[in-house]
Parts: structure tokens; C-alpha cells; sequence
């Protein structure tokens, strides 16, 4: 697959924008997005499986129940989740983009993120949306990017395009997720498009089964969002035959959002809140997928495992201990551990246990801003990869300085 | 219930001490601990659920099959665990009990605390041993609760007297237990002594009781121990008729044990690594038993309640978030949330709602050293309270230095 820039500007038919209106104080932060489409586009959502649900989502979930959208508004600074008239706001949004843009209410995907339970106002977004729309172009994914960021510090666009038959297909996407992060079924904030033709129905089956080995992967701080929400939107104007069964087309569909979802997730686990580097957990010779999957994702969660890379310490006894917490049957006295970085790869764990270390070696490899753990079960030959990110002083500041 | 003095040592029959053996550099510490009995006690133990266990697990899950020992032995310092020669070398440690006290070695219930895979050299156990038995004394309950201790700053002992028909009798225990703290199902290390007269199976079953809204209400970082264990030995020389069946003295032993472990649970989340903060969540009002106690752990379990906490910042949107991640059907809409400590109570969300907070008030409330948050969800007749504290910088400090 080939990188393209452009964002979710790069598929067919799609313009972007974000400008400031003011629900941010710093007028440096752009804090409302838009993206729209020419022409309507096969829908797909997950959402957060978090039971408080932001107003948005629920808004969303009405609009999208068609599976055909063609916008998609977002703004920052404010969560619009747990607010007595948060539905109405949101369908004020909505309604917003009708009134600007001509595209029906019902055909507009919301999402909010930022702070819990402050009441939104929606006058600065009323303000925002004649400059909003004015200034959509079809070059303009990262402004959208921009204004979508919370405490973000790495803006979050990829874009790639892949051939079904002799199309050339583009898929793009643009992400928000620092903290708050440790989606289930669903994760922080994604927009993709793709101008692929393919129906609904088969849309939101790749983007499901794209969603376990990406987003459900990642990790930041154990805590899932009330407004996690990845959207995809396909405006069918790349020209292939239209998707609507299982096959090879479909498969190419499943591994383009697979591709741009993983360097997503890998994004937003390097970028997490306070972070200083990016740890990545691969589990081989597991005896389930399923298994391998919560073996990954457990050793990458350990808030001591995350601890101990901050400080560049080859503590693998916690990687272990984190192993452990996985269900379902296992012999842990068969399990290998290695620690890998650009720089070199040691083993540190043989048959559940210690093995010689270099301390000096392993502190220098653990010192690198990208990690491996490689786990290797040998007791089956399932496998999985899980993100996550360091646990460091800055991340106690920002999450106690947020909201004050 | 009245308090008594010296820990394990209240109920009678029973003898502890603790030296320093040098498993650990610092000689001011104390590393090796040893209880011990007159007589044969009805034992019961509950352990981790980690899948990764210690290897002095497996060799007290051994040694306690019958219901019956004499001593514990423990040491900090060294985890004994994912080692090679693990149980080999518990195993040891009963034996050089039997060398010094003539207690069988298949009467002993071993521990180890600290580093995980680490070789344990057992040289300076045979080397403290003789001093440790010679010092053994019905005062000393505080040498083995310190011990026992490793990142904890507050020892922990307690006692109490209780009456069974016109008996009294005695609870005692020491715990340690700081990081690495989200017991399940067991915790942290604990050693309970009673002189209460009680067959094994009905002590066991009164453990597990007691164990659910205690030790598995606490949580300090997400983090199972690999060794955690607590351990209730009953010599039966209080006098009462034998309990041997459910009944107004089945009872009051399930009341002692769970008043001495909610005192524990406490101890230990107010003493969790780094932490300034108690935090205790009351729920109230959910439609059953287990949903209140996942709602309660959920909120005390989430960083980012506990590093909002750490500011004294009312984030209530966050306790809210923390409680959407329990499994099963409520309705969050209904939900109120008070914050509390001893110089006040302010409602901060009200039907799932924010409602205007006096900020200096709230400020003021939660600049106190034990914080209550008081979830109402007005729709059941179930309640629970978990234990927590805040996310720190200290955290991150000692977890990234504790073994280098």
C-alpha cells in the first residue's frame, strides 16, 4: 500500500476543515471539524462500550442507523457527555451543518470530546460554522486533525491508496487519543473515509473485524472514554464493482483499515499522555487468539510494567506477572520473554524463568523511544500485538492539572 | 469489638518474631518472619488468581490441604517466584522451621514478598534462623509485621476481642501490602491468628466471606501480585463449643474477620505506593450486589479519578466515566454522586448531571488525607465500598526505581 497525503482528503469526493469558534479559550487551538462528502457514503461506527454514553454517540447512532451519512462535526473542549440537554446540542450540531451546507440533519455523524458534565454552548459553534464551511477544501485533512486534538501532541492523519481489480482505492483517516485510552470494541476518536463503493453492510463487517487487532489493542491509561467513537464513510467514487459479499475486494477493504487503523493505534499509544516512548507487545505461541490478544493487552495495561520502562529497568518479572492475569489455561513455565529496540534483542525470561542479564545492554536497548516485548508461549500458535506507552511523572501532571 | 495490643500475638497461643537475615542489604530492615503456634490450628487460606503463582503458593497450597498448621515463615525482599528451583527452595524454608521448632515442615505456611524472579538464596535464612527462633516471644507480633513490609510505610497490625457465648475471644493479623494491589478473589500477604475454636472447613468458609468485601475491594494500581495470600490460623484455645456448622458463632467469627480485614483494606489502600489520599467508594442504591461492588472498584480502580484526586480537583465527569465501565444494565441517568471528608459533603452530579459546585468548597473537601465519594444510583437496594487512593508523581517514582 502506498502513502498519500491529504488525510481523509485523500479518498474521492471528500473536503476538511477546522477552525477555532471558541468553546477553547486559546484561540492558538482549532476546536470544531468538519469533513463532508459530495455525495453519500456507505456508513460504518463502533462506539465505546462504556456504559455512560456521550449524548453524541446516541445522536449519532439515530443518524447513522441507515448506514449512509455524508458529514461527519466534531469539536473539542467539551465532552457534551453527561449533560441534562446534551442530546438536543448535539442534534443542534446537526442541524447546523444542514443549515450551512444543505446536508440533511439526519445524515450527519456528531462527536464531542474534552471535559465530563460541563453544559456545551453552542453559540460559539453557531459563530464558527460560516468560516467552518467556507474554508473546506479538499487539501485541508490536517486542520480538521488539528481541531479535534485534545492533549494530543502529535497531530494524527495517514492515508494510503490499494487497487481492487484495476481501481486504484484511497483510504484516509484522521484521530484524536492521548489519554483515556484503553478502548473495547471501539476506541477514542477516528474518522476514516475511502472512496471505495462497497455496500453498508459490508462496510461495517470490515470495519469490526479491523477494529479487534487494531484500536481494541491499545492501551494508554486503563481508562475507556465515554465518547470513543471510529467512523468510516465510503463514497464509492474510486469506480471498483460494488462491494457487497465476502471475497477478495472485501479482504483488500478489511486490510487497507486494517493497515491505516494499526499506524493509528500505534500513533496514539506513542502519543499517550505523558508518554515518552512507544511499547509494543507481541505474543507468539499462544494457545487462542483470544488468549494471545488478552496477554498482550495485559502486559502493555501493567501499570508497573510501564513504570519500569520509564526508568529503562529490564523488570520482566512484572511482564510475567502481568501474563498472569490473563484467563483461561496456560503453562507459564513454558513462556519466553525477550526485550527488542532498533539498537539490539535480549532474552531476559526462558521456561518462566530468569536467565542471565546484561544489565547494560538491556538498560541501553530499553532506552530507545520504541519497545518490543516478544512473548512466546510455546503451547499453541496463536499470536497477537497489543500498544501501549511508558507511565511517567508528566502523565500525573497532565491528568491532574486537566481540568483546573 | 474491642482493640487489643500485639497483632498476631493477641489470641492465644501464639509466638512471633522477625530479624534481619540479609536477603536485604539494608540492616536496619528486617526480612524474615515467623508465627508459630502451641497447638495444631484449623488453617484456611485464600491466593491469587494470577495464573503466574509463587512458588511458596504451591508449596503451602500443599502443606494446608488437611485444614491444619503450626507456623508461617516469611520473607521480604524476594519474591521467589518464576524461578527454576522456586518450590524447592519454600519447601526449604518449612524444613528449616521443622529443624529449628520441631514443627513438622508439612505444618508450615510459607510466603515470600519482593522482587519477581530473582534467585532466593537461602543462606541467610539458615543463617537467621536460630536468632529468629530463640526471639520468638507473645509481644513480637510487630517484628513480623515489619518484616514483612516492603515499599509500605505504615506497619500494619490489629487485634480485637470478641465474645462467643461467654467466651471471649481473640483476632489478630499483620499485612503488608502497597503496590501491586488489586486483589482478587485474595490479596497482598496477611497472616490472621484466633484462639477461636472452629473446624477447618468452617474457618475456610468464614475466610472466603469476609474476603469478598474486604482484601477484594481494595485496589491500589490494577496490579495482581503474584504471592498475595491470607492466611487465618485457629488454635481453638479461646474455650468455645466447636463451630462446626453455620450459626450465631459462625457468625461472629465471619463479623471478627471482617472487621479486622476492612481495617487492613484501609491500611493498605492509604499506605498504596506514593499515595497522599484514602479514597473510599460508597455505592448505594444498584440492583445488586455484585454491579455495587464492580461500581465502587471500577471508580477507586481508574487513574484518572485518582490523579484528579491527587489535585483535589472534582472531576466528577471522570467518577461517572469510571462507573459506565461496569458490566450489566443500568441506567446512569439516574446517578448521584457526593463528594465527602471530614470537613463536608457536596452533591457535584445529580441524575447523571453535573450541578454548580462551589470549586473552594470542593477544593477544600478533597485537600483532606481520607476522601469519601458517595454514588446514590437510585435503583436497586444494593451497596458496597471499595478502597483506593491517588495517582501520584511518587508512584511513578518508586515503581521506576524499585529494583534498580
Amino acid at each position: 500500500m502506498r502513502k498519500l497525503s491529504y488525510g481523509v482528503c485523500a479518498p474521492k469526493g471528500f473536503k476538511a476543515n477546522g477552525v477555532h469558534c471558541g468553546i477553547r479559550k486559546n484561540k492558538e487551538k482549532p476546536d470544531l471539524a468538519l469533513i463532508v462528502s459530495e455525495v453519500d457514503c456507505s456508513t460504518a461506527c463502533v462506539y465505546t462500550q462504556n456504559k455512560v454514553k456521550g449524548a453524541p454517540i446516541l445522536v449519532t447512532q439515530k443518524n447513522v442507523a441507515d448506514g449512509k451519512a455524508r458529514a461527519i462535526i466534531c469539536n473539542s473542549g467539551n465532552a457534551n457527555t453527561c449533560n441534562a440537554d446534551g442530546e438536543e446540542k448535539a442534534f443542534r450540531m446537526c442541524e447546523l451543518v444542514e443549515e450551512y451546507t444543505g446536508i440533511k440533519a439526519s445524515d450527519v455523524v456528531v462527536a464531542s470530546t474534552g471535559v465530563i458534565g460541563q453544559t456545551l454552548d453552542v453559540r460559539p459553534i453557531e459563530k464558527g460554522m460560516r468560516s467552518l464551511v467556507d474554508g473546506l477544501s479538499n487539501r485541508l485533512s490536517r486542520k480538521a486533525a488539528h481541531a479535534i486534538m485534545t492533549t494530543d501532541t502529535q497531530l494524527k492523519e495517514k492515508a494510503y491508496a490499494f487497487k481492487i481489480g484495476d481501481k486504484i482505492c484511497r483510504i484516509g483517516g484522521i484521530a484524536k487519543g492521548s489519554g483515556m485510552i484503553h478502548p473495547n470494541m471501539a476506541t477514542m476518536l477516528c474518522f476514516i473515509t475511502t472512496d471505495v463503493n462497497i455496500t453498508p453492510e459490508m462496510l461495517s463487517l470490515a470495519l469490526k473485524k479491523a477494529v479487534v487487532t487494531t484500536f481494541n489493542m491499545v492501551s494508554v491509561d486503563g481508562d475507556t472514554s465515554t465518547n470513543d467513537m471510529v467512523t468510516v464513510m465510503a463514497s464509492g467514487l474510486a469506480g471498483n464493482d460494488l462491494i457487497s459479499e465476502k471475497g477478495p475486494a472485501f479482504n483488500k477493504v478489511v486490510a487497507a483499515l486494517n493497515r491505516l487503523m494499526t499506524e493509528m493505534s500505534k500513533a496514539i499509544a506513542k502519543d499517550g499522555e505523558g508518554a515518552t516512548k512507544l511499547i509494543e507487545c507481541r505474543v507468539y505461541g499462544a494457545k487462542g487468539k483470544v488468549m494471545a490478544r488478552k496477554m498482550a493487552k495485559n502486559v502493555v495495561s501493567s501499570s508497573l510494567v510501564k513504570a519500569a520502562l520509564f526508568a529503562a529497568d529490564a523488570n520482566w518479572g512484572r511482564i510475567l506477572c502481568a501474563i498472569g492475569y490473563t484467563d483461561g489455561n496456560f503453562d507459564a513455565s513454558k513462556i519466553d520473554v525477550d526485550i527488542k529496540s532498533k539498537v539490539g534483542s535480549i532474552p531476559v525470561c526462558k521456561n518462566g524463568a530468569g536467565v542471565e542479564i546484561d544489565e547494560t545492554a538491556a538498560h541501553l536497548i530499553l532506552g530507545e523511544d520504541e519497545i518490543q516485548i516478544i512473548v512466546n508461549c510455546n503451547q499453541g500458535a496463536s499470536k497477537a500485538v497489543a500498544w501501549g506507552c511508558d507511565l511517567t511523572y508528566e502523565y500525573v501532571r497532565i491528568n491532574a492539572d486537566y481540568r483546573t
